[in-house]
């Protein structure tokens, strides 16, 4: 891809990202019409649909060649296309609970990754006005500041978070293990929005956000963005994440990754 | 009390409230000068200690018969002050971690007790401008916004905060009922600010928050505010809490609470 198109990609992703925020922000004074998905927890609105479609219209139009990958599986994009050509990866409205639930704390994520790899990436909360956004070997970002790049930091002086889901017994982490964590770093938090928990892990407010049971479209943004700042995306297991194939997923500070992935083998 | 001087009173801890957010505000560009208190997660700050000392210099001058509590233990107050006069209850900056860390997601806390009882609650989130404030039976406040009194939820649609220690084998709760807990909510959160989780209650952003080791400080404004909105302060024994001799503090939505309590017995 030549530079220019890359740069034109990237504002364009910029551009609709922060549209789609502007709509979210508005509909908020209406009334939220939620319906039920799986379980009680899982809540879908009317608008995470809404802003889905609007993606998905400016995309079939404007670079008719790419695929879309969404949360809310509205399009036709089967798996073998992740690794071939430019693929969109959107979650048009991360957090859902905390949108019914609190009207903040919730972010579009929008990753564009071409030959599988990750290439473009925003976040954007449109309550805080908080833009994260990265483009491969072009740096990150907050808003119109460039982030520094992540150093280490101990066990002992990290803030991190998680779900209080894997503390409990689950199937999917060692909960004792997730216990000892608790007790040894300074402290832990959970927002409720995978992909502002990444993009502050990125901008330093977290210094690691660890999860179990994500999806592509929750981390793919994040994972450009955090590359950029030599971040760490990593597995249990200190593997690379594969965004197409997902187990236990780690957002983490450089240094503090071998540290804290330690406890849970 | 008179009215005027009631009304006066509520003026002046919102006045102060403000200017000590403000002092706060722009001391965030300067480097932080941090001390260790009792662990590395027991963070206080030369902006905790200095703001404390605003409030005292203030309240000395203005009240010389008012008494003051603080976390810092800067006044010389004695327990029997609590139950007679009017205490000052501060705590100049709640959550400290998230001030160092994340320079948001804290608040300043005033109260003002009178012969023992919750008479006015500030607390005030500079970095948001969002200053929750209460005056018995005057009704509570988020700026000037009247906040609607609080009405009922079930278990499985609240989304409830505390922090993730109370889920680890602990001396304080059965952590085992935390955790059946955190199976059957919609959600849980956990922000690092008791006085704001507390006020997130009092706005509907969290259906309730539990909290296990806090002190008068922590809580005392946002008994207030939550007293003028039918929102219940109560311990796991639901008897009333006693902000000068804390045990288990739950703050949550009527008829939530029987619900919920009814978990930790």
């Amino acid at each position: 891809m030549e530079n220019k198109d890359l740069k034109e990609l990237y504002e364009t992703a910029r551009k609709w990202t922060l549209e789609a925020g502007e709509r979210i922000k508005h509909s908020l004074t209406d009334t939220i019409e939620v319906e039920y998905k799986t379980s009680a927890a899982d809540l879908v609105t009317q608008k995470d649909k809404e802003i889905e479609q609007f993606f998905i219209e400016r995309i079939l139009n404007e670079y008719p060649d790419h695929h879309i990958l969404g949360e809310e599986g509205m399009s036709e994009t089967t798996p073998a296309d992740y690794q071939q050509g430019t693929v969109w990866i959107i979650d048009p409205i991360d957090g859902t609970t905390n949108f019914v639930h609190q009207k903040r704390n919730f972010a579009i994520s929008v990753a564009i990754y071409r030959d599988g790899s990750p290439l473009i990436g925003c976040i954007y909360d449109p309550i805080e006005e908080e833009l994260f956004h990265g483009c491969k070997d072009n740096g990150a970002f907050l808003n119109d500041e460039k982030l520094p790049v992540l150093t280490s930091c101990s066990v002992e002086e990290a803030v991190i978070s998680f779900n209080h889901l894997w503390v409990v017994p689950n199937e999917k982490v060692d909960y004792e293990k997730m216990q000892q964590i608790v007790l040894d770093v300074r402290g832990v938090r959970s927002i409720g929005s995978a992909a502002l928990e990444i993009a502050y892990v990125a901008c330093g407010r977290l210094d690691a956000y660890l999860d179990f049971r994500l999806s592509a479209w929750d981390i793919a943004a994040g994972i450009v963005i955090l590359n950029e700042l030599a971040g760490i995306s990593t597995t249990m297991e200190q593997e690379d994440v594969d965004v197409f194939n997902l187990s236990s997923t780690i957002f983490i500070r450089p240094g503090l990754d071998e540290k804290l992935t330690s406890y849970l083998l």
